[in-house]
């Protein structure tokens, strides 16, 4: 069915900073709709969910007013919104990209994860965790095949007064050396990708690969608006972790290798200074902390997590 | 792929308006994320497409911040839009449905066709507009078929200064009585949809089928909502108008019945109280205008139509 667009308006043109300016009256009109929208939550019984409604529609009538939106442009945005919807599936998430890329998602993360005393910061969740990933001893691998050099990570675990959280939950999961999650080959393939659980001192270490920098995926309308603004989709390279206990936030973040030259422009604006950490390169031959023969290059970085007390 | 939820966050059962303090230091570091965003649009060079982003990401900000948005709802959220895109195909707009809801497709109208002098006023387009619909003589009847009662529609085109305009194209479309448009039987079925043309002295006549409500298609995500929060879908009744001519603003509207129960409660805020007219019921056996033999009620209603110059 057909967009209608109002060849007349004389806002279609006004590229820049030069608008009509509005007038009492008009104002009046456009107040009173806002008015009338959100006059219209009135029966809602859940108060939060009102609360919420009614924010939503008073931004998003300022944005509307704000920028003097035109109807093409309105169209424009029906369509993003479309094709966004069209091209996620299982295992692909436009919404989530989008909501990336604004920023909504490290926002979100900010407002639900303030920072308390020296808890380790959060970062986003990302659209590709999934449910099962492999067990893996401490000191495994969790590479399982994906291709990348070696990484040796290590560190504790504790709660924010210093004492040592035995058998935390460690997730982690990463991109390869191609830029690619598992699932992004095949849904059901688990690489890069495991969890293990912390020592009875708090300890941990495992087998990883040194993060990489990868696109997101840039194909659909998420692609093509950072194309049109002049922006990258490349995301600083980076280590997810989650990391849970009983009696403790969960905490979902990523380690940052220090000197990536991406890094603040990373295109979800997850980096974090103290999530920064130093991958320290180790050249081949060089002895490995388990005694595991490699013949190639190595990393090595230490990532020690406080973990905030739930409820915070 | 799952979607993080954090139990530990306090906000989680935050309903209602108690909220943790927001303090400076968590203002700042919210507050500098905003203005990170900002910044990644430095290189557009499209200055309205920056303008239009900025404006974006600021309001949702602040929307996200000012409701101390939970994660679990930013995953509602992003389940809503994923289930709006799947719905959406050729014959059926969610996201215009949302729009409409929300009364942002109102806002835009509004945003784009400012009062001037006394030009008729414009309503939203709705998702049901075709571009092909049957050519009608002036004092034809658009119904081809469509089950409802006779409506003889009539009136003049004029410009705010009085002048008539001579062959203006009207294109009229609505629901039949079963509360439907043609495309939501079968997507080429055109009946209750016609356009035609103004005489030379302005007038126009034909006939229609007198407007009964009917829901929004509201068995997808914005049905649901509307539900949630205690809101009818139902339209108020109305016929569409789409009117053009050389010079002047197109106009997209509708005619409203005074009297309609529904009216300020229109699901899509469409309803202004200059778009009410008085649709004259006529009792069975009142003679026709054109002489048109009819063995049911029928209405009749004057609709005279006021174009404004282009580019206003």
């Amino acid at each position: 069915m057909s967009t209608y667009v109002n060849p007349g308006s004389a806002h279609e043109g006004a590229h820049g900073t030069v608008y009509r300016d509005v007038t009492p009256e008009q104002e009046a009109v456009e107040q009173r709709l806002v008015d009338d929208v959100v006059k219209s939550f009135d029966a809602c019984q859940d108060p939060r969910l009102k609360e919420v409604m009614v924010s939503l529609v008073k931004h998003l009538h300022a944005f509307i007013r704000d920028v003097r939106l035109t109807e093409e442009e309105w169209g424009t945005a029906i369509e993003f919104l479309t094709k966004a919807g069209h091209i996620t599936d299982d295992v692909r998430q436009e919404f989530i990209l989008l909501s990336d890329t604004l920023g909504a998602s490290m926002q979100t993360i900010n407002v639900n994860n303030v920072a308390y005393k020296g808890a380790t910061e959060a970062t986003v969740f990302g659209p590709f965790f999934v449910e099962d990933s492999p067990e893996i001893e401490v000191g495994g691998d969790m590479a399982f095949g994906a291709p990348g050099e070696p990484c040796w990570v290590e560190g504790t675990v504790t709660d924010t007064d210093g004492n040592p959280l035995a058998g935390a939950r460690i997730e982690v999961w990463e991109a390869d050396e191609d830029g690619l999650y598992d699932v992004q080959y095949d849904a059901g393939k688990r690489a890069a990708r495991a969890h293990l659980f912390s020592e009875p001192d708090g300890s941990y270490r495992f087998w990883g690969l040194t993060p990489t920098p990868y696109p997101i995926p840039d194909d659909g309308p998420v692609g093509k608006m950072l194309n049109a603004v002049g922006r990258s989709p490349l995301r600083a390279s980076h280590l997810h972790f989650m990391v849970s206990h009983e009696g403790t936030r969960t905490l979902v973040t990523h380690i940052f290798p220090e000197g990536d030259p991406i890094g603040e422009k990373d295109s979800v604006f997850g980096v974090k200074a103290s999530l920064i950490k130093s991958f320290e390169q180790q050249p081949v031959g060089t002895p490995t902390p388990d005694g595991r023969p490699l013949d190639s290059s190595w990393s090595r970085v230490r990532f020690d997590i406080v973990l905030a007390p739930a409820g915070v």
